[in-house]
């Protein structure tokens, strides 16, 4: 089975999540990083920061894209961005392992094609080479 | 005004960049900075990394939220988001200033609310207050 573009970019929202867990620098960057191996993804770099007097944001670059998340502790809420290229990485189970981690009772989730072979002027049905880090 | 949404994400697609820029680890690193300087938005960290044989991914985080990129240059395609919350903040800047940089002559792009005021349970109209770093 062939894809149609080189990458899948599910934008979530989760709702209603644990609050002490969103606020928790350490717990949040733990769990970016474990969702990354959850979806079989291949860690390159990471950064995260904790705001004051709430929130935390970070990124984990991944060698298939990267995974983003910006918590609002005072809302219950994240915004978690995971992108990923190539038909070994799985974001879904990345979605799924971060529902469940944050605690989200409520979630609303996009998934976006990025870069479509027929915008880039790939052959459709192709399998794209994932470069190594 | 006020805002319906504590952020704005753009997901652009840039198409026939200049594929040596979108090869240069120190040139996309630097223009993803200056862009996040164009938006009105604050550094808060970022990391890049140059993937062998061709392509950078990197972030900047910002206080507002962050800017993405992924390159492949073999394509000439980039993959760039801008997500910045609160209304100091323009991600279209950055947006104009990055395709001009990166000489794209055809671009994509979609604006998706992220963390809506209705769905979080904030008060429509509302100012929300920017977290300082």
């Amino acid at each position: 089975m062939g894809m149609k573009a080189l990458g899948r970019h599910l934008l979530a929202e989760f709702y209603e999540c644990n609050p002490e867990i969103l606020d928790d620098l350490n717990i949040v960057e733990e769990y970016m990083k474990q969702s990354a191996d959850v979806a079989g993804a291949t860690i390159v770099n990471w950064t995260f920061h904790r705001f004051n007097p709430q929130g935390v944001s970070g990124v984990v670059v991944i060698a298939e894209s990267h995974l983003a998340i910006h918590t609002w502790p005072e809302y219950g809420y994240a915004a978690i961005d995971l992108f990923t290229c190539g038909e070994s990485v799985d974001p879904w189970k990345a979605f799924n392992f971060l529902k469940d981690k944050f605690q989200a009772q409520r979630v609303d989730v996009k998934e976006i094609q990025r870069g479509k072979y027929e915008e880039i002027g790939i052959p459709e049905g192709s399998s794209h080479k994932i470069l190594t880090a």
